[in-house]
């Protein structure tokens, strides 16, 4: 790419990035629209662009080679989103995948408990929308599945959920997928696709959403071999970012509290993101025992054990569990690509400097791959620049853009990332030679 | 692959491949199991297993690629699947998107009014279920859409509704890609993505399920121009399917007639294919005209029009829906795939002949496209053909398998139509030539 005269600076800290001016950039670009935008939107749920959609395919094809195509011990499936609703009784999530709400008798307004304790921050109860005094309802539960209902009409139809996450779908298919691979221990099951959550406050553009998509791995190992398995997948998951050009500075792994484990866990790991927001969930990987094995073979009454041809035993496996998301991954690959350089403005002359934005994005990231910039839009300058347009095309994403200035045209690229620019000159002709 | 004794035969037609034994293939060998099975299954909603999962995805590759990526004219989207309710106001689904229905008084079944004209075949109004005459109430429309709810209690909540297809996700953003792409008309935009129809009569494996994958794309062009684009998009997706191997003698081209047209549509053509049912869509092209975007408009109060700067008019496009499912394309493939061979039973001695299934898949459809296959277990030759293994998987959908005769393998491979097997054999160590 050509060099431009630009103030040597330090990259922009992810921590420093405007999420105002990142949504700004998404939607100016094409990356992410607001969803249902021209009705007035539909609260936090969000389309990506033809530049988003690309970004996000990606990171799901980056997160499936590493786990599944790549390695001898992953496959994957994809079940469906509706699924039968014993399956959130027997994991759990019928019961107790819910938050406390109250209701204040005066204005009608609904709150999650620890809202209006993080707002009171003492023990007076106030409501943080009328003021009212004592107001509030007894705490009641709220699920945060999405319910719908499968069947000709709603009073006798069956009322199914939306699934709340992808896991439950590989643990349900756990002796199909043994059968018909005839995979031995250790080996996992991989599974990307959407899931909801009716949460209460979502938000943080694309970070919480009620509609979003997740890369969920079951990897089920022999009882004891669990821990080392459970270190193994904390480090493979943190490197994997590292090596998609996420910095390090920006990334660490917390281990959770006695007091953040699920109740059957025998250990979690987030890996954290340095967002705008400060340091949150990017992963978690858990080792979950024999808990879902387990759980629904008490429920569905089929056998969900493993007989180990080694030792001649029969077991419920333990698993460890990485679990992504697509949008959350998406904004943290946004917030680390993201950096703003000064440049003397091409419009107002001498003197006056411009900031504009760069997003450095890893190769295997990027939305566009190449874009080709001919210098001319006359023939036969154009003409050779489309055929190698056309020839780059079969093989990767490639922009070509004849529009304005070519340092208008370098910008536009560095401001989506795009980490080569072909530029054909009339020297190009001569020698078949691109910039 | 090496040559096996087998009886020179025809291919099996498509309309006799028992969709019995497909199913019992598919979930035999890991391409699609009933979803939710070990709780009894969920009506009409599959999951797709190791091999399931590759194979869809080949599918939406090569669309993608053929639509989106290979051309300069079309750029992709990945909408919400829960949009703002007023979409479907504007869209006609919430009205006129349903199905009438009667209920027998009797035995309180219902049943859709063409179900019961079909069962009765007179006009004696008897129910298929309890027999009982002229018990039905007066039809009434059941929406097709499924509901659900968002925020945080189902009183106070907005209803909304799993989008029913994906196309309306393109015209609702249709001004936000046509701002940030800079394209001119004619110019498509296309998505792949989940919806949901809460079907009366869902069936016939993969078919019809209530939760189905599409694979839309919505092409704008200039009114005037709609029926000569109407005419190379049918061209274009005819062939989409022949280039991928679908035999063209279960492939045809069906023009709607004015009783099937929706009272806007201009013109509508279906791919049908030659199912194990009989003839069926496989997908729909239809001129919509300015219907949509007309909708939109006048529902949003936004301006939905184009300016044409070679014309200097501003006008509402029209646009040419080709509007194919992702299912529906792999369950084509599947059955196009399908054959039957009689080969010399390997284990009942001479004479006799043993039927085996053989899926003829085209290479960029197959889910695996290389078998590993060591004529030993033994080093070094097991060692060498890991290497092997280990090399290609960075390319490619690779299996290894060393279990059972060599010639088992094969069929293994051959029933899940592997194009091509790599043996290694004792030669191998010392030429490094493989078969």
């Amino acid at each position: 790419m050509a060099q431009r005269a630009s103030q040597p600076r330090q990259r922009l800290s992810s921590s420093q990035v405007s999420m105002d001016k990142l949504v700004s950039l998404c939607k100016r670009r094409g990356l992410v629209f607001p969803s249902s935008e021209i009705y007035g939107g539909l609260g936090s749920t969000w389309d990506y662009g033809p530049l988003g959609v690309e970004l996000k395919k990606n990171i799901k094809d980056a997160w499936w080679r590493s786990l599944v195509q790549s390695r001898d011990d992953v496959v994957g499936i994809d079940a469906a989103i509706l699924m039968h609703p014993q399956v959130w009784v027997a994991s759990g999530h019928a019961e107790g995948f819910s938050d406390p709400m109250v209701e204040c008798k005066e204005c009608n307004r609904r709150w999650r408990v620890d809202e209006v304790i993080i707002h009171n921050m003492v023990s007076d109860s106030k409501c943080p929308e009328c003021s009212a005094v004592d107001s509030f309802t007894e705490p009641r539960q709220f699920n945060l599945m999405f319910k719908t209902f499968v069947g000709p009409v709603e009073e006798g139809a069956a009322q199914v959920w939306l699934r709340p996450e992808t896991a439950q779908g590989i643990f349900v298919n756990f002796s199909n997928v043994l059968n018909t691979t005839r995979k031995k221990l250790p080996f996992g099951v991989a599974q990307i696709g959407k899931a909801f959550r009716n949460e209460i406050t979502p938000g943080n553009f694309i970070f919480r959403s009620r509609e979003f998509e997740q890369m969920e791995m079951e990897f089920f190992v022999k009882p004891g071999t669990d821990d080392e398995w459970f270190r193994y997948w904390v480090e493979e998951r943190y490197h994997w970012y590292k090596g998609l050009g996420i910095r390090e500075e920006n990334l660490r792994l917390r281990p959770h509290g006695d007091d953040e484990l699920a109740h059957y866990a025998r250990g979690c790991y987030d890996v954290e993101y340095l967002f705008p927001i400060g340091w949150s969930e990017l992963e978690g990987i858990a080792n979950r025992g024999n808990f879902d094995l387990s759980q629904h073979a008490s429920y569905s009454g089929k056998d969900m054990s493993y007989f180990d041809e080694e030792t001649s035993q029969r077991y419920t496996p333990y698993v460890i569990e990485p679990s992504a998301g697509v949008d959350r991954s998406a904004l943290a690959f946004l917030v680390d690509a993201y950096d703003e350089e000064s440049d003397p403005s091409p419009t107002s002359g001498q003197g006056k400097e411009e900031v504009r934005v760069v997003l450095r994005f890893h190769h295997d990231i990027a939305p566009v791959k190449v874009a080709v910039l001919p210098l001319s839009r006359k023939e036969p300058l154009a003409d050779r620049a489309r055929d190698i347009y056309a020839e780059l095309r079969k093989h990767w994403v490639v922009q070509y853009d004849e529009a304005q200035s070519i340092g208008r045209r370098y910008r536009r690229q560095d401001e989506v990332g795009t980490p080569l620019c072909v530029t054909v000159d009339f020297d190009s002709l001569d020698d078949s030679a691109v910039t």
